[in-house]
């Protein structure tokens, strides 16, 4: 594809895509597609000479559209968001263009540079602690996705922690110390952390134990379950090593009761990693009125949230905050003679490869860039209270119909979780199945697409309406389908509410 | 953002992606910034008010683009190269368009079921053994890099090995033992396996060891070195349960002796997990002058290699295959209720989720098809031809100037590995200091960019010149520059060649 080839190209791209994206309010979000529907429509291999684009590009529109499943429309109410801007769209065709596996400095120094400033920009706005800012012993990095953000510093965690453990030992001894300690190391998260501290427990290669977070506490994570759990852990001969906190579960965007955690194991003498989850809320810190939840980060050893969630840009841009940058680089960084260069030997520079996982990276800092300036931090800031304020407008169109709809839990960030309410009241399982039958009705007819959960042993519909195309109109029929769906549910209940 | 303004926007963006590339052949190709050289230049926070494009645009030439090491460059000769052609650019566009963390299949059904078939397609291209098809037991995932490839796979073999060695207990028995093993699991590589690999045993938590393989082997290692080092191990008490085997090593793209290192493993009645490591040589495969290597694939574990390294595709989009997708998934699936839905659950589908670290994953298969469409395979194979015979035509350059420069290794992918000859001879430590010296010179003048390796305790300068831009006459430019600089530190030697 030369200069001319490439030009035409794009500019048919670009008028697809913006043809796309004006056709998502009247797309069903959900695709129809059957699993393996594609295969049987392509060759079964690589094309011997090469395609113009004129033979590749209807295919995107045939072959590729009908199977998506549309996270950017405006009914898309399911998991959490994942936006994707135009601005963010030019942050990404750039990164291609200047395409470099950025492992450090020297890599393309611009790309290392302008991730540190981006990210102390996020900090700012964010109002979090300075500890977290590059210019102390703290700092950012743009991860892949929170869930690799909570694999690293579980590993940074568990090296910490079987460091001071056998610190001042040496040979067998040391080796004998680490085995026994490596087999006692036990992660903590709490029932409703994502299930990727769970997975990072896997991975890292040690224990994971549950913190219980009731409906008592509106399933948040209290100083006290983290005691309670952490003095079973003790007795059974086990060391937690990491806590996972969080800031908006994903179940009911609950937030933890940091404080208290931190009293906890201040009291408990523990030196637990304690790694602060905001994933989806964290977004939410831009806006002043947050704020108080960014002073509660202090004194946390780590923080990420995805700006590919809630702020405007498409995923990858996941932005991990550590307090001490030399606890992931002394776990992390290994350097062959062909990574070694004068600016990274002196200490002069950031080498992010030594602050994650893989070696290479890509230029995700100028989409964060373009979304940053592109926005505001006004734009930021309103776009996040106009979201909020659609999740508390649906909240009160759930409240009009509270015979027909309970809410379990919010408007909390966006997010409102609802359950059916059966008629007469019966018992919780008849509910939960009446639940799980509306739930699956909504998606199966395909107008909005919502996400279920189970917390506290009641199953729920979780609803999130907080696309930057997302009008009040769209939660309104959301509310709509949801009630028709509910009625109908609800008639075809047997009289007594019994077994069905 | 609007339409019309993202549209005038991408034009110009479109303009300036060409103009840039264009430009290339001319710029210094390493970056002559200094530490710290961007934020001074940029505002100190988010700006509040949105900033227009045009506003934002002119600072990528300004204040980007002098940061960048330009890896498109055809003068580019450093490391591995690491491509980026307008087909694939015009992927990331729509990646980030079709934004979606695709977890699962339900996700975007097209973003999971062309990622298959686009990873046959290759699969097939390559001639690597079925059982890596998806039609079987095995198939293949798009991962981040090769290096986050590896660490999967070795968290998977740890859990494998874990897994034989404590089958039938139960209970406190088998949490004691698996602490046991646990404890003595040692993952293998050669001296000249990436640093990924060491990297990788310190995130799994596990021994490293190396195995030797020197300059009388090719730097390739052996079923004898294997075998050596297992022993010891043993002897040690450590558990081999994951071995890199390397299809092109770093230093000097050394092929490994596959067929002896399964030799042995059979022989010594180990069942540790064999990776094949081809980040960059993998690309070779797609001609068939190459494919004996793809029969030696079979029975190893996985294999890996970068289409976003030598095969037109930006960075990034490694080729992960394994033999069984269950021992992957096996380990690395945690499901949630959120993560639930009826697809997944009849086992009916793939979610590649689980076939990785981190839970969310961009749309990479889209630019993998566009590339591979538009080059076809006559495009892929004449490519990588091309680029293999410059590496022989830089070959023959060194060779004509043998009294200046030796041959380390090489010509072997395209890459070249060389010394500087000093003149009288003198002690190893000299030469190496003179290398030294070339290198740091030639690098200097940024004219090309080349990097620098140790094996067999010599200094030695890599060339692999494999840019879909680099011609011969860039070679013969290196070249002369080679010549140059080393005539010059040649020259300054000391009579006698002694200390410096």
């Amino acid at each position: 594809m030369d200069e001319d080839q490439f030009r035409k190209a794009a500019h048919s791209a670009i008028e697809e895509i913006i043809s796309y994206r004006r056709s998502l309010p009247s797309r069903r979000v959900l695709s129809t597609v059957q699993p393996g529907y594609l295969a049987p429509q392509l060759p079964p291999s690589i094309p011997t000479e090469p395609e113009p684009w004129d033979a590749i590009q209807p295919d995107i529109d045939k072959l590729i559209v009908p199977g998506l499943t549309h996270w950017a429309s405006p009914n898309f109410m399911a998991f959490f968001p994942a936006h994707s801007t135009y601005a963010s769209m030019l942050g990404e065709l750039y990164s291609a263009a200047f395409s470099a596996p950025a492992f450090n400095w020297l890599c393309s120094p611009a790309i290392t540079e302008l991730e540190t400033v981006v990210l102390d920009w996020v900090a700012k706005a964010m109002a979090l602690p300075e500890s977290f800012w590059s210019k102390g012993e703290g700092g950012g990095v743009v991860q892949g996705s929170a869930s690799e953000a909570v694999v690293t510093v579980m590993v940074a965690a568990r090296e910490r922690m079987i460091n001071r453990l056998t610190e001042g030992l040496e040979g067998k001894e040391k080796e004998a110390k680490v085995a026994e300690v490596r087999g006692r190391l036990v992660a903590l998260g709490s029932e409703h952390s994502h299930s990727a501290t769970h997975k990072g427990a896997i991975i890292a290669g040690t224990h994971f134990r549950i913190i219980p977070a009731s409906k008592e506490t509106g399933f948040a994570m209290t100083g006290e379950a983290v005691e309670r759990v952490i003095k079973e852990c003790e007795k059974d001969g086990l060391i937690p090593y990491y806590l996972t906190a969080t800031l908006g579960t994903t179940s009911t965007c609950a937030v933890d009761d940091f404080e208290g955690i931190k009293e906890t194991l201040r009291r408990c003498g523990k030196d637990a990693w304690v790694h602060v989850d905001a994933a989806y809320a964290g977004a939410a810190l831009v806006c002043e009125e947050y704020q108080h939840l960014s002073k509660q980060l202090e004194g946390m050893d780590s923080f990420d949230f995805n700006m590919h969630k809630w702020l405007l840009t498409n995923f990858d841009a996941s932005c991990l905050y550590v307090r001490h940058r030399t606890s992931l680089t002394s776990v992390l960084s290994i350097t062959p003679p062909f990574l070694r260069n004068q600016f990274s030997d002196h200490g002069l520079v950031t080498d992010y490869r030594d602050w994650q996982i893989p070696l290479g990276r890509r230029f995700r800092a100028i989409k964060i860039w373009f979304v940053l300036r592109a926005y505001g931090l006004s734009g930021l800031q309103s776009h996040i209270r106009r979201t909020v304020k659609l999740g508390q407008y649906f909240h009160s169109l759930v409240q009009s119909r509270a015979d027909l709809f309970g809410v379990v839990s919010g408007p909390q960030f966006a997010l409102t979780v609802v359950t059916i309410k059966p008629l007469p009241p019966t018992a919780r399982a008849v509910q939960n199945e009446l639940t799980r039958k509306v739930y699956e009705t909504v998606n199966k007819r395909g107008e909005v697409y919502l996400t279920n959960t189970v917390v506290g042993g009641v199953y729920a519909i979780r609803v999130v309406g907080a696309n930057p195309t997302t009008q009040e109109e769209h939660l309104r029929r959301c509310w709509e389908v949801l009630v028709e769906v509910g009625d109908e549910v609800r008639g075809e209940m047997p009289p007594g509410g019994g077994a069905r």
